[in-house]
């Protein structure tokens, strides 16, 4: 007799296993028709030639656009793969996720970001296509930075279906949230402070709101290692040197010059400021997790008016400001965000969501100077209130609109994630499963849980290589099981204290006492069969 | 009286302990002899003088030619060295070897095929020299390349006098290779998968064939650890990010462009191929290594035609099929091959063998296209049939040749090669010694072999700053001698069942279990004496 | 009754605990007011375009300044904050401060070295201001990479408010020093060898002297762990990858190409002959510090003659030289040193001190032969004895004379630095606390110094989540509280042979015995109450 449950449990199963990979494949074969039929080169030489004839003191060199973008371009890359995949690698047990998906989530987001970007921005309707060139991968690249944000909200608390999905979701919405303002409400925003850090962040924490239900249970295994915590500073170092190529990325002329100058000096303003702030609060002792992300703060805040006349000590005040506001944020703020159901992994509130609004501010502050903004530069006919004409209270306004719909279309749309990622159909995975590399992967030998007794104990005492095996020596047998990462009993009913466990090889012994077995079990089930998944 | 089979013995010491070094020396001193009779600089100011004028739309910028490759240049340098370093530190015990053999061989490689490449392609009768600028580094560095892939393959199972052998072979076959197929054959190859991938790969595959005599005894050394696999992300997304600039390194103009986003595409799409494939074949679980690995093989497969009009779909498919090719190369293909006496360390097979003659195949289709390949601008009047006015079937022909023409030298080369590295003066490591850096490295105190029980005790036990001492307990004195990385124990004749070693500072005691220590020994002697290397 | 030793010793903690963030603070507000006053983007478009029309064959590019520097510019950037940070995380028990005090002082010596290279060389008196463009930024990154390599010779052995105040003088020191030798002196020292590498070393041994009253005890904490060698070989990759960046950052026109050629060269031969004499001085097995540092003794040796006409096979030969100098310091200077009281952490006398001096006795011989090195290039009029008129013997006394008076500089301010950092006021750790982190950070829970013998029993036997707890089962209660690093064990006074130790939630016990805590205790007091610090 069939039973419907088991079919219900078994077709979940298979949903859990399998929605990840056919959805992926489905998507991919989706992009393949979407590239072969829109995308091209952009190698319009005619209209290239044309340009340069009559190029104006703010047009970027007609000439070699490959050379002028590519190590901008490069460096940009590198720390969207190298400097946010290690950045998450804080984490002890889920450094493989944090890494890899990472590395996942943004080659999949480029290849959409490219498709969105180009039918939103540079929709050519004579070829009826848009062009691929090196400055459109950068811009990709920033599109990607801002998944990434969201990704560190609700790192280890999601699986690769979800993570999918909410780029997918993500990407459109950032796309348009940018178009919108760069395009109508003509807001400049060189470093993308507002348009990718505070969309990332306040989408990433609307998302992780919405898809806990309750509280998360405290874990041992949220927490780093000393090996974790410096694979980490890899991330955080890679971000602090390519930070000036973020920032002028798209910046040409002497405004590319003021990017570099002004991201350089403000970052490494908040780098000082952050060991300053982490010692004082931290009783004389610095906070690894200050130093691997605060640090960066200078960098994201400088992020709106990089590439305008805002002198090297407004540079170096707004950098200072951002690593005190960062660092007082994860000692402080994280736990208080807690208390609201807003769990932050990355502590990305800190790091992209505050010091990017506080950038947006400082936007605002600028465009009210226009001999510092030049806010003329990135006007065109097509903006709202003014055209190419707009007063500079104006631009400030628009500055302000600018930050609000971002912060709008973040939260909204972020809300509007987390509940389709809360459908069934993504199998959400449970409290126990957060920070655990286990439930995506097949570990080495060595990953074991330190956090159970056991684990430990068999970490630590049996050798790589043994077996635990069945016991000869004991009246009733007991079957033990041993894999890398569970172990199974299959004892007799009548409780026991303690049971010996003998390897095979060397005739070592183990005794574990049955109190700690029980101890550990996740499922509390009869005694005669219990697994321990270490 | 002096035994011939001690003198014998003692030379054979020698010979592996000095081959090495002294070999290096020789090889050294000969380098700067050639370097100072036929190096310069390549500054031959009139010559590029006169090339400017007759500029055609092909000639690469006339001026700054360090600008124009410097920055692909270092990109492609830190995949050497940093990418293929840390890609090959997986191995738990091997990443000492791995990160610096890797690092030895890519030194000695550029230093060689600079002068190897500069015979055979730069050579200019009229000065009798050659030129060594950034471009002629750019090629060494692919040159390399080659080498560092068929080291991946004997990953483990070579000593360093052995990869400076084959490094020296290597780079001769390969360079000789490349100029009849690009110079005579004017096979178009822009990323160098056919002459670099292809040839390294199925190089160190005949190597590796070669070199054992009989299959690999299973090791649990080779595994890799959770840290390890880290460490070897580090690889991975450097050689992901910087991929586009190896493919587009020798391009320029609006191929250069073609090269980056087709590279960048075709990559982008077999990370996520891979990462489809390994869940599904996993059972819904991720496998590192395949992460580690087959996520790159859309940068080898589109490597021939990178710089071609392929279109961004085609750049799409080429990387996705690469994707699924490699990944199901490393989860099925790797056992049989091992079965058939190929050991394949790296998987060389599955990320530059396969992919690579994918990509050689690619060329061939291509060529038939030439609206797509513009085959033409490869061509010069030294090329056999046709010269500068060959047909596309007649091209299409010679890429079929030039790939053949590739899988024969390299496997030719690398049987020859391997038969070299077997002569007895090489002191070919034992089985017992792969994978094992002890073997070539002074270890830190916490390396030991978790692998042995005795080992593994010691390690968890004792603090790194005891020494285990003479047991003065006991009747019988038991001698121990504690290393780091061996143990000596001089026991008494008459077995007993545990011996009881005591820390001298702090009286903490350890018991052994002789059974242990006999299970452990590598070659069991008579009990008076014997040495465990941990 | 306030008792004034009291008031003392609290006055001391608080300066101790406050002093490094109050000073920070102070200073940054300092740097912010002069950056308000006197720095600018250098954007003096008028005075370009004058220079422009003047040009001579060996003027840098006056168009994009910017693209012509940032790419060189990046890979320093790179080297003095990833390479120089992961090359000193080898200490297995300091790698927070490693990296993470290397990112602070980089930093700080940035901002600080702009303001001080800005008022000695760019100061223009007509603006009153001086400007900060790419290339100023390049020339910071030089001042930082003195400052970091006196870094290595007291790493472990300072606080970080002692390094701050080292940063502070010895970049005034470097700079005034820099601008006798290269505008005085006009002494042409292109990689910096001379004012950077002999600079920061003998600046570093000599502040090293002064600060260590007395031989330091060895401690097993100055070691590497296996995990904290492989971290330190991103540093060195990195180094090795962009070093001729950081040759080439100031050339341009031909000297570029020769500084990039022969950097790279150089720097190849000395992996070679590092590898060489390990293997050598080995017995045939490598030293990984050899290969983590002496392997990059070639970037400083060809420093000074990197853009000069040395020929492919003098830069193979210096290289080479330097190679075998620096691995042969490592291997034996090291110890010979130690016993005239100089302790040399990093062995930065091996790796940039005495290569630093053999590139300066380069630049001597080069001098002598103006057909090699063009002097007349780096003539000004301001030039000691001749002007723009030099002949080569007074140029060869100068490089001399530039060379002794950097020796003199390093090691007179070195000595001076070394007493100010004396003073009380700065809290220098003692011999116990060196090359620890728990002294400056929070650590993780897994960090517990594996070099006593309770530290290790309980990070072995302990799991991660358990708390020792008072111990009910004993008649005399025994009080342990247990943290991460800190074990604080309240007994009755009568002695007794073990104390068992419970954990509450796993009813896990250990035993641990008296001998072994007192063994471990620090400072003996009395057995009542003693804490232990793992």
């Amino acid at each position: 007799m069939v039973d419907i449950d088991d079919i219900k449990e078994y077709a979940k199963g298979a949903l859990k296993q399998y929605m990840f990979p056919v959805g992926l494949i489905v998507f991919q074969c989706i992009f393949i028709i979407l590239y072969g039929v829109h995308a091209d080169y952009g190698l319009r030489k005619v209209e290239v030639t044309n340009q340069t004839e009559g190029v104006s003191h703010n047009t970027p060199p007609p000439v070699g656009d490959v050379e002028f973008y590519y190590s901008f371009f490069q460096d940009v890359h590198v720390m969207m793969f190298i400097g946010f995949g290690f950045l998450m690698t804080f984490l002890r047990r889920y450094s493989f996720s944090s890494v890899s998906f990472n590395f996942l989530i943004a080659a999949f987001v480029v290849e959409w970001a490219i498709l969105v970007h180009g039918y939103v921005f540079e929709w050519n309707p004579v070829t009826k296509s848009f062009p691929v060139d090196v400055k459109v991968l950068l811009k990709a690249d920033f599109v990607c930075a801002s998944v990434l944000i969201s990704f560190g909200a609700v790192l280890g608390k999601t699986n690769p279906a979800q993570l999918v999905a909410l780029a997918l979701i993500e990407v459109v919405i950032q796309v348009w949230n940018e178009y919108i303002g760069t395009e109508l409400f003509c807001v400049y925003d060189a470093g993308e402070s507002i348009f990718v850090h505070v969309f990332g962040a306040y989408f990433g924490l609307a998302v992780s709101y919405t898809l806990q239900r309750h509280h998360i249970v405290e874990s041992t295994k949220e927490s780093s290692s000393y090996a974790s915590d410096i694979f980490s500073m890899i991330g955080t170092l890679f971000l602090f040197c390519f930070w000036p190529s973020f920032n002028a990325g798209t910046a040409y002329g002497d405004g590319r010059l003021r990017a570099i100058v002004n991201t350089y000096i403000s970052i490494s303003a908040s780098v000082i400021l952050t060991f300053t702030v982490s010692a004082l609060v931290g009783k004389g002792k610095e906070e690894i997790i200050h130093i691997q992300n605060a640090t960066l703060a200078g960098g994201v805040a400088v992020g709106t008016v990089a590439d305008k006349n805002i002198g090297l000590f407004g540079a170096m005040i707004i950098g200072s400001l951002a690593g005190i506001i960062s660092t007082l944020g994860y000692k402080y703020l994280l736990e208080l965000l807690k208390k609201i159901r807003i769990h932050d992994t990355c502590g990305v509130h800190n790091l992209h969501g505050m010091p990017g609004v506080f950038s947006g501010l400082a936007g605002i502050v600028v465009a009210s100077m226009p001999w510092r903004s030049y806010y003329h530069e990135n006007l065109s006919y097509k903006c709202l209130s003014g055209g190419e004409h707009r007063s500079a209270a104006v631009q400030a306004g628009y500055q302000c609109a600018g930050l609000l719909l971002t912060l709008g279309m973040a939260i909204v749309g972020g809300v509007f994630t987390g509940l389709i990622l809360r459908l069934p159909i993504f199998a959400s995975p449970d409290n126990n499963s957060y920070f655990d590399d286990s439930l995506n992967w097949h570990v080495p030998q060595d990953f074991v849980a330190e956090d159970s007794a056991l684990g430990s104990l068999i970490k630590n005492i049996l050798p790589t290589n043994m077996q635990l095996e069945e016991n000869p020596k004991q009246a009733t047998p007991i079957i033990v099981k041993y894999n890398p990462n569970t172990i199974e009993f299959i004892q007799e009913k009548s409780p026991r204290q303690s049971i010996q466990t003998v390897s095979q090889q060397s005739n070592q012994s183990v005794f574990l006492n049955v109190a700690d077995l029980k101890n550990d079990q996740s499922n509390p089930t009869s005694p005669v069969l219990f697994t321990q998944r270490l």
